[in-house]
């Protein structure tokens, strides 16, 4: 008998210099009750991408159009790790801004949780979100993910927040700004924000709103 | 009724200046005789690693212990990919050096084809090799994994050729050596090779021949 295939959802935002994971009470046992993440059963000519999508629709109240970055993750076959036997999980993880939940349509009561206080979960759903969590933070250091967590102009304090919020740990101002320059990622608005008696920061955007993999040249 | 759950391997080896990669002829229909990677059904109560495992040796004749670096590459769930119905493949990358096939015990008549000469593969395999191939590429530039295809000491024009071999163009001698030696991933052995009329040329180890990944500092 094959192992039975699922998918389940991480879906990460930035929300008040926080980060926050989307979770559901699942309403069935196993684990009835209890936080995980939004998961369901893939069904045959129905891909795992399709399958993550009515996931986030059905379960969670989320319209996955508000993810402004989708990536399949990691496929996690631990044979011990579902109680009902050899289950399979295909994991994809979703990064946006201001992500709404149509909560009165979700099955699953879903909410946002902090990483830095998150309820015990049902399954291996602290490692998935572990893992999750590790791969966005060394996406950070050669891509411009973060673009996926943050408004279309932003200031340079808003990207370094967002930047520690994720790494979970502070970064040096002045060489943060020289590196994250230097990477050709960023454009300035010509717009600056005025906010209390600061001096107006100047706005910047990302050149591009989708994904972009620094290269390191090799000579 | 959920898809059905294969898996299929990709391992890579470097021959005489070449990226080749294994392949097996298939046993049984669908595309009985035609070219395609090892593959086949997972079973509940083996992980996809051990089914990994598993087909390596029954198939292709290719103990995993020569590989020196495995990962799971993708999961591919395209619709239509098997004629059979709705399968999903989970496929792993392996990479070696020396990789020897015991012919006699394998099922599917298994041998290594160079990247550049391939045959025409079954399924969406071909898709599968270059999807692997890029990823292998891009690590080059942030890791060290071009250890798991050379021999425990080289010469810096022998790395260098690695690396040509892989990304498939030519890389800028001096540059490359500059680049590659700040990596800080290589040591001198105090040993060099002599070879014909040049000087002799410093072999080199990996520092550690296990995975590392370079990181890139944000300030």
């Amino acid at each position: 008998m094959p192992p039975t295939l699922t998918v389940d959802a991480v879906v990460f935002r930035l929300q008040d210099n926080d980060l926050e994971v989307l979770l559901v009470k699942r309403a069935k046992d196993p684990f009835k009750g209890e936080f995980a993440l939004p998961g369901s059963y893939c069904s045959a000519g129905e891909t795992s991408t399709e399958s993550f999508e009515r996931t986030l629709k059905v379960k969670a109240g989320c319209d996955p159009k508000q993810l402004k970055l989708v990536e399949q993750l990691y496929t996690f076959d631990t044979v011990a790790r579902d109680p009902r036997g050899h289950a399979i999980s295909i994991t994809y993880m979703g990064l946006g801004k201001d992500i709404a939940l149509q909560k009165k349509n979700a099955t699953e009561d879903p909410d946002f949780y902090s990483l830095n206080n998150l309820p015990k979960l049902a399954f291996d759903h602290e490692i998935i979100i572990n893992y999750a969590h590790e791969r966005l933070r060394s996406k950070l250091a050669y891509t411009n993910a973060v673009f996926a967590m943050l408004s279309t102009t932003f200031t340079l304090t808003e990207l370094q927040m967002a930047y520690e919020t994720i790494l979970g740990h502070k970064l040096d101002k002045r060489n943060f700004r020289k590196k994250i320059l230097s990477y050709d990622l960023l454009k300035e608005t010509g717009e600056k924000l005025t906010a209390g008696a600061h001096r107006p920061a100047m706005l910047y955007m990302f050149k591009q709103r989708a994904l972009e993999v620094l290269v390191r040249s090799l000579d």
